[in-house]
């Protein structure tokens, strides 16, 4: 196990990166201000893991209430998080009960507003089970549902007691989602560090086939990259905006084909194939470097062309993201392949451009 | 105008106090990140004192959407706060376009809890036009919304950039809402100053008849003390916890009889006068003390009886209170008149004796 540490100026926590952790509820026990926990998770997650993490709490005197929501980002919503509320009340949840989120990133992301706003904040851990949630939500304290008009657009930038990732959970991860998890992981080489990103190269078929110290590998080097952006920057005033590279295009596919319909790792593969081209149409890529980004996306197994919407829709979709400031959408692009920038308004023809050619 | 600053580890604020203030914008304008504002009131205030504000900020050139919600703390919900997160989406809202609070309590939590949630927080102002809201709830940061069982349980502490308390908006209130405030008006010198009590007692007539002189001394002693305790334990992890003198009864009459039958602060009134019942019980005040109590509610038009409640609906309602630790509720009680404390876990059968006798 290798733990990493994460200092912002109001509190601290460990990221546990390992395998067999999830009974290991040592890394759990320091967390609890009173032996009492919610834990959070879904109709497929909880038949897998539930069961032990609930024992292992209960044989150390941890009096341990649970909620499964449905399982899906469309059910990221109000309307799903109101049923954590009404379990935390039916079981008599108090101010300091610790609330456990016990999945994805939906999990997360919901089980941390849910703590947030749980009689004005109560405490809570993450313990990830995707690796999406093991490189990057579950780490660095943002918490969101989505509006019908816009991803995360509803939530609180809430910090976890600690982050428990767990690599045996990844064994029954389907495919598609590893896959979705490796989308976040490229992100991290493409926007700030070129050897990772030559690594990867060289590592993708390793890390497709779950070769055990390739994966936790490139989860500690994410969460390592993570880490010092959010410890620099926790509300994201400045450098954090650059870990979105690929999500204003990536939401506002999400939001424009309905929540669900692509994964989310998707969603930013082919947004980081958008900004790369955005990129080179700057003169900052050149035409290889953009095919580099291609390749590199395709070998992981995720799409490299955005479905077809029309410009209107994209142009609408995106002017709802988080990181419009004065009218204007601030693109996160690449520099270079390594190094992200903020570009703040495109042309509407440059983008209707690469729209095209890329989806 | 006279002006108060709270001054947080994080920020600090002015709270305005005076009169013919809604249209003095330069008193808004500073808190203003970008020229973009969304004001939130209800169908009763808006159509008395919207169009001024929006007039006088728009003459300012700040670009204004507005959204009026329902009346009434029944809702006080999730369903009325997605009201605000449609009209700023809608509204294309930015991170950093301020949310207006105009209205009460009710317009002010919400307005608050919304700001802290659009897009993981937008900053936002409180102009309060209810008595309570000037001296209470637009101070300090709580902002929340109920759920079915509880009172307040879903929220966010989250500041305001500025408080605007323009007594003049005050003589459109109902009379039985310039009560209601009193409440947490005669909170304030129970709690914690016996000469502002003795005050209240002199100069009750007075601040019913809407003195202007006393109104204005009312709103600034309240908000000292308020701004005081908040400066010393912004999370209510020790003496804020102070200012829920009454409220544990309270929140418990609001959510037994559906929020709303009663007004916040006349279940505050009641509440506190079984505070004080419980109190006399302990033997820290005596007979005459609770008199004394009563009658000053009494005199500010509130009720000194609670409703009739089976005693197993009380305590299951207080078992829900956010002051409930290690299952135990935490109750504010009164060492003496000017002076509260707390005292965990009350015995049923006090509980029961002092509910039969004060309802
Ligand atoms: N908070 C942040 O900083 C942040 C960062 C990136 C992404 N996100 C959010 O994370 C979400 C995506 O997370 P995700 O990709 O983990 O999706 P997810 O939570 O929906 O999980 C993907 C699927 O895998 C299943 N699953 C989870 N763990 C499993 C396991 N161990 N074995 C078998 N199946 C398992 C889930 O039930 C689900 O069907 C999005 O909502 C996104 O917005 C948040
Ligand atoms: N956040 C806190 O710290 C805190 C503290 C105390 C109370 N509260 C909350 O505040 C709420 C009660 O606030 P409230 O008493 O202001 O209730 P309210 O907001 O419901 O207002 C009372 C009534 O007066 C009307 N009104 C408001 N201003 C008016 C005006 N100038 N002229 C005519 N009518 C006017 C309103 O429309 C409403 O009908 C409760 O929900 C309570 O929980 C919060
Ligand atoms: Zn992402
Ligand atoms: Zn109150």
């Amino acid at each position: 196990m290798i733990t990493l540490d994460l200092i912002l100026p109001d509190t601290r926590y460990p990221i546990h990166i390992g395998h067999g952790l999830l009974e290991q509820v040592d890394l759990l026990l320091p967390h609890l201000p009173i032996p009492k926990a919610a834990i959070v998770s879904n109709e497929t997650v909880a038949p897998l893991y539930l069961h032990r993490l609930q024992q292992a709490l209960g044989a150390r005197g941890v009096a341990c209430t649970s909620v499964i929501l449905p399982d899906g980002e469309r059910y990221k919503d109000w309307q799903t998080l109101n049923l954590i509320f009404d379990s935390l009340l039916a079981g008599n949840a108090e101010r300091r009960t610790t609330l456990i989120a016990l999945g994805g990133g939906v999990i997360g992301d919901m089980t941390g507003f849910a703590a947030a706003c749980y009689q004005r904040g109560a405490p809570f851990v993450q313990i990830p089970t995707t690796l999406l949630a093991q490189v990057d939500s579950s780490v660095g304290g943002k918490t969101a549902i989505n509006h019908p008009q816009g991803k995360n657009m509803i939530g609180a930038f809430y910090q976890p007691r600690a982050v428990i990732a767990d690599m045996d959970l990844l064994e029954t991860l389907p495919d598609r989602e590893l896959s979705a998890g490796l989308a976040e992981v490229i992100k991290y080489g493409l926007l700030g560090d070129a050897d990772f990103l030559a690594w990867l190269e060289q590592n993708m078929a390793a890390l497709r086939q779950r070769d055990s110290a390739a994966l936790q590998y490139a989860v500690r080097r994410s969460c390592e990259m993570k880490a010092a952006i959010v410890a620099e920057d926790e509300k994201e005033n400045g450098v954090r905006a650059l870990l979105n590279l690929g999500h204003t295009f990536g939401h506002a596919i999400e939001a424009g084909l309905g929540f669900g319909a692509w994964l989310h790792g998707e969603a930013v593969a082919a947004g980081m194939v958008l900004a790369a081209a955005a990129s080179a149409e700057l003169g900052w890529l050149g035409a290889a470097d953009v095919e580099r980004v291609r390749r590199l996306i395709a070998a992981a197994g995720l799409p490299v062309k955005a479905p077809a919407m029309p410009a209107e829709q994209w142009l609408k979709l995106m002017s709802h993201d988080k990181k419009v400031e004065a009218g204007t959408v601030r693109f996160v692009l690449l520099r270079s392949l390594g190094q992200a920038a903020i570009q703040a308004g495109l042309d509407t023809s440059l983008l209707e451009r690469i729209l095209l050619e890329n989806s």
